[in-house]
């Protein structure tokens, strides 16, 4: 099947909006969705931009049922990592379902890490959840480490009241 | 004992260096240390700076057995959830094993999610190898959640050839 590979602009944010749902709807975490279209707008197209994204296109006639032509997305930002340097964190990779097997996600994936080869990055990471393996087995196919199996990495979070408690008890000095 | 936390300056980066160095010892993966001073300084004190770092300093009078008076580090980046929205990820929290026990690691800590508050951030995240009793001790006793443990995601990482292998892959249109 016939697809391109660009970067996102403004413009995309409602259809990154829709698939980020989509994505979330199949990680069964769809409550967690608090983003909306305008802040990806204000946070991606900026001066110092928070996050990057490419998007796949299909052409016209192989639109989804739905009616869509953007397929897909890759999501990412840069990282930086005190013992190598310049990093891509990978925050979401997403095909939609009927467009799977065309070597969408994979051109996504490789794109993403082109992009960060030309700015010097040594690094791409990203986190996948332990239930689901077709993506397990998707990026270990292609290479990846599993660093949580391998050196033993737990992911750490604050948020919410802890995080309010934390900043309340920062130094005035 | 008396300490200041500020934020790091070009200058900072060759002390930033030597614990960067201490912290991975302490982690049995100095060997894994391929950075020099003068990528920090280049990437962290440039327009679209790839890190932030503060810095916990002592007065001269309660300067360490070599002479440092530049005791501890926080060192983190801007990342962005396509949930959440603006987060930071702490690469690095460390205070020399003679400084510790005296609320600079906590300040630290502090200060980071005052300024990540400031600038909208919602999250604050990191990563604790689990052998790591100590750390994952001291940011469970802040309210921290172990999202390897709750809700299963693994850490998951490309570079050397199969991040090459990638990149040359990537469509060319």
């Amino acid at each position: 099947m016939n697809f391109k590979i660009r970067p996102a602009t403004k413009q995309d944010c409602k259809e990154i909006s829709r698939m980020i749902m989509e994505l979330a709807v199949y990680e069964n975490m769809s409550d967690q969705v608090k983003i909306s279209h305008e802040e990806l707008e204000r946070d991606g197209f900026c001066q110092n931009p928070f996050f990057e994204c490419l998007i796949a296109e299909v052409p016209e006639e192989h639109k989804s049922k739905e009616g869509f032509t953007i397929v897909g997305y890759a999501f990412y930002f840069y990282t930086y990592s005190t013992w190598k340097g310049r990093s891509q964190y990978l925050e979401d990779l997403y095909v939609m379902p009927e467009f799977r097997g065309n070597g969408i996600g994979k051109a996504l994936l490789s794109k993403v890490t082109e992009v960060g080869k030309n700015k010097g990055c040594v690094r791409l990471q990203l986190s996948v959840l332990n239930w689901n393996t077709p993506s397990l087995d998707f990026y270990a196919a292609k290479g990846a480490q599993d660093l949580t199996v391998s050196e033993g990495w737990h992911f750490i979070r604050f948020d919410g009241k802890h995080l309010d408690d934390l900043a309340k008890g920062a130094p005035k000095n």
